[in-house]
């Protein structure tokens, strides 16, 4: 056989640099190794040199560079070449990257003390390179070979973490909102008393799930999806801490059923997003199962503290979920998305999706498990495994449990320097590495409530604006606090001092 | 302020290569910008050697190294290190990545006719590196400042090609089934009759579309999430070129309506995934007019033939869709996951997930683009725009035009070809780049339809086995077909004409 390539094939390096190349050449061009290579190492060389600027004693670029959005849109004009200019793209590419990494947020900044989103290991991130380059969506064993057998081995890391038993398994998906979809999906199939994914929902009595008060608003997303509407979302009173309250849970339970709801499950928090409260698992999963409600566990940021040594008890009881999501993208350090939605029986997630509902009944999973597009939402899925396997190869879940630690610890020290400091109000002590607080000044200028709560968000965006911290918010029985989750592994006690005195020059 | 760094940072260099770290050290080692240099310049290397074994007149690596999924199980037994060991990490890491990169399928190599997936510009492959280093999810405006300017203008930029009109909008999300759920989210608050997102779709008629017989399954199962059940997806009949027949969408309409049924709209394929069938857009738009029918396009994978002048005639009638799907990760060389869905109407897809319904009253999400995680369903996404916007801002639409013509263009030869082959049936007139056929042995042995059936399976395992070319297969009106996706820009009629002789050859 004959490979008659030649006619498509002209190097970049034939052509003249000064034309503008034909598009029939300009394919050729854009996949040709030199073009990568020309295009890989300035890309290289610039994310060295912001990790490195993150590390500087006073790193060069500001954490979070605050345009405001329409300014922010009028600086990316898209431009449309009328001809691929291949040879010149290098250069072109190299300037807008420039941009790119100046005009964007900066999470390896030590004064990342922002959202829930991980300053991401370089090796993981060199992963997604390489999972982008073969682009293998691994929904379909053929298409991802080693991506499934590698998701397989990752979601049995997993499960054996979360002291799942044997016959547990999952998948990873795209993201926490997706996976929580996906759990209840299966709790709904498991639960309802009649095959909802064949007969629908329609008829029977409506369903329902309970949450805590503080629950992350992609449980409420999933139950409004699958048409249940807001009175899907049945919410549970928290107690001082957040948490849920095992008696109120109870009752609310009873009040649903006596309503004619049928409840599927509870969507236990651990932990939530405005404080990182962990519901109390065990007591929760003894009310599931005395009552034989499904418990699904949003371990979504939490459940990556099983691997810190001093802070996994909290997490008991995990292991006796019917369901947990975790996202990696938050405290394993990778990039988004990538989430682990587990299963205590395989067999259960793999009817979220079942095309025909007899396959629960009919196969077992475990004989099956590379076909992951009959138990995963996507079609197409990124070759996600690679990068979470490929860190827990290299470095072990030790440096996985050091970040986790490192960063509770850094959270406790903080709420000390909170209560200590006369100007400032700690709202709740944290449970892992997210911390609540507010400015109250002690020239007694701001007293009531209301005015507080109209200075947060001005001395916030004043930090902000500053450029070396980038602090979010939030919203607690009524009220707006500051809040901090500590993601960056760099964030030391004096950062944090130096925020309190940011936050004090701002007012 | 002090910035208190310098106990965390030990540099890789300084620390004895043969001592495993302490996880404390491990992590200030992990990002180290040396230790990235490190990991990163054999990554480049690899995946430089890959594009050019992919581009060699016989690539040395078969596009899809067939290993049972038990063996594959076997190969990546995952080995956790007890203790982190930085220093050696970019030796395992290179080590694990030739694994990888040979294991894997390789969709740049020119036998690669399989799936809709593409292979990956090499400048879009960087750009997940950029992304994933930066980890800047776009949900949130802070999060990624970039991100989101540039979704705004790529978006407009796939607007403007389908030719919705101004006021029309959408988002980026994580691939075709999620895009698929978001417009049908959007369509049944849009079109039910009452606030289902607010008050469920429990009480009320039942809700159903329409789709073609040879729509993706995504739609079916987008209907089986919200609740309802098989007979939510109303399948319409085709014609001998497996398009929706129009007079059928307009008997099932009635039939279902007759039944007390709410049809919500109609999804039509641009094209279908067997075949690569471009429903009738026009015809389908006059009765969603006429009807009050909210008009869905899957242009998942054929929306990119809008770029290609020969072939955009297919999708005359897409402007006038309520919603549309388009795959970035098929058609345009992405790596997946990157999607867009448009909406005619900007409020209708800011309401598919809006937490309070009187959102699509109060605001004009014109005012407010920046806010996506109110209309993505996301809550962390990743920074997808970057690859798209800077293929664009770099080659121009005029590259992405002339691979989508190339691609079709070939798919026609290749008809050619199975119609003058005398041992091979053409199954239908290729509308795209989507090319079904199956062979006929000419020796007379094989005749019936049964036999037939069964022979295709095993002549395409066959065929992957030998390592040179990747073939799927479909079914088609309960036939077995062998199918192929000329996806590879670099695939010719030589390496087709290969093809068939792999199966002679095989049979």
């Amino acid at each position: 056989m004959t490979h008659a390539l030649s006619d498509h094939t002209p190097r970049a390096a034939d052509r003249d640099p000064d034309a503008p190349s034909a598009p029939h050449d300009a394919l050729a061009a854009a996949f040709d190794p030199d073009h990568f290579r020309a295009l890989a190492a300035p890309v290289v060389d610039r994310l060295a040199a912001l990790l490195a600027d993150a590390r500087a004693e006073t790193p060069s670029l500001p954490v979070l560079p605050w345009v405001a959005p329409g300014a922010q849109l009028a600086n990316w004009p898209l431009a449309l070449p009328e001809r691929p200019d291949v040879a010149r793209t290098p250069a072109a590419f190299d300037a807008m990257l420039a941009r790119v990494l100046e005009g964007s947020t900066h999470l390896h900044d030590p004064g990342f003390v922002g959202h829930q989103v991980a300053p991401v290991l370089p090796l993981a991130a060199l992963c997604e390179l390489v999972a982008a380059t073969l682009n293998n969506g691994s929904a379909v064993y053929e298409m991802g070979p080693v991506s499934t057998a590698m998701e397989r081995h990752v979601i049995r890391w997993c499960c054996d973490t979360a002291g799942l038993p044997s016959g547990s398994g999952g998948v990873l998906t795209s993201g926490g909102t997706l996976a929580t979809l996906t759990a209840l999906l299966a709790a709904r199939q498991a639960r309802a008393g009649w095959d909802t994914w064949t007969h629908g929902a329609h008829d029977g009595p409506p369903l329902a799930i309970l949450v805590s008060e503080q629950a992350h608003y992609c449980a409420d997303r999933a139950v409004r999806i699958m048409g249940w509407g807001r009175d899907g979302a049945i919410r549970v009173p928290v107690d001082a801490d957040h948490r849920m309250r095992p008696d109120a849970l109870v009752a609310a339970h009873d009040e649903a059923t006596a309503r004619g709801v049928r409840v599927i499950g509870v969507v236990a928090s651990a932990c939530t997003t405005a404080t990182g409260a962990f519901d109390p698992l065990e007591a929760i999963a003894d009310i599931c199962e005395a009552r034989g409600l499904w418990l699904h566990v949003d371990g979504a940021h939490g459940a990556s503290f099983l691997l810190g040594e001093r802070h996994r008890h909290r997490l008991r009881g995990i292991e006796r979920a019917d369901s947990i999501v975790w996202d990696a993208h938050k405290m394993l350090m990778q990039p988004a998305l990538v989430t682990a939605v587990l299963f205590r029986d395989e067999r259960h997630g793999a009817a979220a999706f079942a095309q025909d509902a007899s396959y629960l009944l009919a196969d077992d999973p475990a004989d099956t498990w590379w076909d992951l597009a009959s138990r995963t939402f996507e079609c197409t899925k990124r070759f996600m495994s690679l990068k979470l396997y490929a860190t827990l190869a290299c470095y072990g879940p030790a440096l996985l449990g050091e970040y986790v630690t490192r960063t509770a610890d850094l959270a406790t020290r903080f709420a000390t320097m909170l209560r200590d400091a006369p100007d400032f109000e700690l709202a709740v002590e944290p449970q892992c590495n997210i911390v609540v607080f507010r400015h109250v000044p002690r020239d007694g200028t701001v007293r009531d409530d209301a005015a507080l709560d109209a200075l947060q968000p001005r001395l916030r965006q004043r930090v902000i604006e500053g450029g070396r911290f980038y602090p979010v918010q939030t919203r607690l029985d009524g009220r707006t606090w500051l809040r901090t989750t500590l993601m960056n592994p760099f964030t030391t006690d004096a950062h944090l001092a130096a925020l309190l005195d940011a936050f004090r020059a701002a007012a």
